[in-house]
């Protein structure tokens, strides 16, 4: 299969993200459908054009005429729904996610899956501190990256088209990364930094600081409005890699508080060359 | 004294907020010298229109035909800069500053200072990943709180022409502090943000996370690129207050670290809302 416009898309769970990909498709010129939870979200999408149908129900129509199914749940209703509603697919079908940690989710929606259909899962690193398909935007897509996370069960075929589809809407980087490497990346770079920025709000509750705000703070705490719905569920199917980093952070925090302590001007700058350092191997170019 | 064009002002230490004081100024009609360590800051300032006169000698014309003085130092550096020539000041002269942290320098320069002249600490909360006059710009003042820290020993006079400086140079609000109030709130807004951006650029060395690394990852480590001399200094000169607001931070990270640990969903959740509804305080208007 290849990613030309007579490819049927559904896609299931019409929040930011689902909603999102909906308008990057719709745009492309694909026939796009939706099955969500809400009415309401299919209303808005059918009236400002970001579906082409869509409903509440679990239409064996809408399913059995999609040649790629595009998961936008939470990894639980994720399983749930590949375990009730499999029977609907078409034949060769693919099926890809966006859920945000793989190893609670890939082998076994691999290991349950009609073996004429197949899952390749993906992760759009992309966000915004709002949901639902009201908010839903494209360009959240430009200054992402998009990784497939292929296990031994894909094909060729199934990894290029997912890959394909992270290209066409517009994403800055595809990459590929493994179930492991992807995790252990996510638990570092996404995972512990929200933790540290609830940690941070949560510790702190003096009056009227907010008067006082520089944009250092703003910048580092912006991701703790977050969506405890959804990231409980992320920390927890990932939470052996979450705690080994979240521990590797609080030695780091401990070795710069004693230094700190003993007056180890010297051990504190060390530190900070090598923060700095670091640091710009992250800027944007 | 009112800060009319007439006012003779003097800028010790022309690095980045001294060269965006002398920018602001200057554009505002004042004459502006400046007293700095690098004869090329004077070349680069002079070259640009940024002051009027510079040296990096200790100049008694200078100085003694300053009405106001703003330093820009390290804080030692502002002690023993006093202690050595504070008989150049012109009598009835307002010294003021930008130092970061208050309780280390405010009461000691107050206490050795010639009873004719007076000294009001200001701290303008700007800055910049970068230093020097070459990177200095008066336009990072529009977004940036500006706190005037008052002691007992100082006349309704200076601080009112301190608050009127922060208001001439665009700060986008002028509000004032008792010393103490001011290395509380710094140290937690300012240098515990710090301290968690240096330690986690220090906890994981990984080859090529950067190249998966979404904006939530790069706004928390923005301020990781650090400038080592200052801060560890501003730390050391705060010891008391940032060890403290580290250990609440730690304990909460430490919580947050148990409720995972332990599945507690409904806990994560709790911290999570918690942080949410606060953050919400911190959003701009």
């Amino acid at each position: 299969m290849k990613l030309i416009k007579k490819v049927n898309i559904l896609i299931v769970g019409l929040g930011l993200i689902g909603g999102s990909y909906a308008k990057g498709l719709k745009k492309l010129g694909f026939e796009v459908n939706a099955i969500t939870k809400e009415q309401s979200s299919i209303d808005y999408a059918l009236k400002n054009g970001i579906i082409d149908n869509g409903t509440t129900e679990i239409s064996s129509e809408l399913i059995g005429k999609a040649d790629l199914v595009i998961f936008a749940l939470y990894p639980h209703i994720f399983i749930d729904w590949i375990g009730e509603n499999q029977q609907y697919f078409k034949s060769g079908a693919i099926l890809t996610d966006v859920t945000g940690v793989k190893g609670c989710i890939v082998n076994e929606i691999q290991g349950m899956l009609r073996k004429d259909v197949e899952f390749i899962s993906a992760h759009p690193m992309a966000g915004k501190e709002v949901s639902g398909v009201e908010n839903s935007d494209d360009s959240i897509f430009k200054q992402a990256n998009y990784i497939v996370v292929p296990t031994k069960k894909n094909s060729e075929e199934a990894i290029e088209l997912c890959k394909n589809l992270g290209e066409i809407l517009g994403f800055k980087q595809v990459a590929v990364l493994s179930v492991e490497e992807h995790d252990r990346m996510i638990a570092f770079l996404s995972q512990l930094t929200h933790c540290i920025a609830v940690s941070l709000m949560c510790c702190n509750n003096t009056e009227g600081l907010e008067k006082y705000t520089g944009d250092s703070f703003r910048d580092l705490t912006r991701i703790a409005n977050i969506n405890d719905e959804m990231w409980s569920e992320l920390f927890l199917n990932n939470k052996e890699e979450l705690l080994d980093e979240m521990e590797r952070f609080r030695a780091s925090f401990d070795e710069l508080y004693d230094k700190i302590k003993e007056d180890d001007r010297e051990g504190i700058r060390e530190m900070m060359r090598t923060s700095t350092s670091r640091r710009k191997l992250f800027d944007k170019i």
